[in-house]
């Protein structure tokens, strides 16, 4: 008797929801968030309404679990990443080019629609508020680590946060030209700046 | 025979298209671009929709022109406070605090509004980018003025726009909270750092 190979229920129900997500991110990104609809998901992801609707009831549930989903795998491939970077004088630039294509990417995109939607949508924002804290937390973690810095030192948590914000910068001003160039410049002066101030 | 005052029809105009301007930004600040409508602002402004369509014949029209307009009113009333600066070692501070009032300000809101709807929408995009650009090279040519910096110098440059990238980060981080405090802290760091490498 053939065994029969059977995906356990948890397992399609894992990949259903990433499939859903990454639909969700792709909307986001190429529509917008007032472009985006829960029937446009479902049918890019090719679920159907009814199993959407259940694991995601409104479009709110469905954007804020995406770019939270998204935010966190994100994460752990940067994480993965930073095994690769170079040592030695090269380093602390590489780190920024890291934190750079975080910013610039599909899912930075999808997140500046949420959080510009948010601003104006008061039942988004409750959702969005402490997903922005725990992202911004992590982020400055990672930031912190990859850059090896030391927090105790007067100043130097300003400075984590001041690159990730110049990031933040630099990815807003990348979302409707091609701003590569100018970053890349950017980049250079700042890392300068903190292999001096990080000694 | 008593003289009758009357404002001349040029005037007229000019006041009406202020009008028209000012509450397409109060819209696009508090419900929005999605939520933003010719009929709105009209309503809002107090004018006709004759007389509103006859100037700004669309929403695209209406929504770029009033963030041109205010982003140049502000820009002016920048020029203008740079004369209460003061002077010495608390200079570079206080610019800092200038420009980072101006990115997390209204027309700031309403700009960002602007720009993530332009990155979906080829039409507002084709009328947006060249503002941008405008908006980018008098920002930038403002900060030079401010700081006193001499950009033949080499980086100097750099760091103009890096300080511009940070306070648009900033002001995007203050969207949707208050984040006024972390970046006070934030922006003394950078203040030391701007004085000791511009000298």
């Amino acid at each position: 008797m053939p065994t029969t190979t059977r995906v356990p229920q948890e397992e399609r129900t894992r990949v259903m929801r990433a499939r859903l997500l990454e639909a969700t991110i792709e909307c986001l990104v190429e529509r917008g968030f007032a472009g985006t609809s829960t029937t446009l998901v479902s049918e890019r992801a090719g679920v159907s309404r009814g199993a959407q609707l259940h694991h995601f009831p409104t479009k709110n549930d469905l954007v804020v679990a995406a770019v939270e989903h998204l935010t966190e795998k994100r994460g752990v491939e940067l994480v993965a990443a930073a095994d690769a970077l170079p040592d030695g004088p090269r380093h602390t630039r590489a780190v920024l080019d890291m934190l750079a294509d975080h910013f610039t990417g599909a899912v930075f995109a999808a997140a500046l629609e949420l959080w510009v939607a948010a601003r104006t949508d008061a039942s988004l924002l409750a959702a969005v508020e402490p997903l922005e804290q725990r992202i911004g937390r992590e982020t400055h973690r990672l930031t912190v680590e990859l850059l090896g810095l030391d927090e105790s030192m007067p100043g130097n948590r300003e400075l984590a946060q001041a690159t990730l914000d110049l990031v933040r910068g630099l990815g807003l001003a990348d979302t409707i030209t091609d701003d590569s160039r100018r970053r890349a410049a950017i980049l250079d002066r700042w890392a300068d700046v903190l292999d001096k101030e990080l000694g």
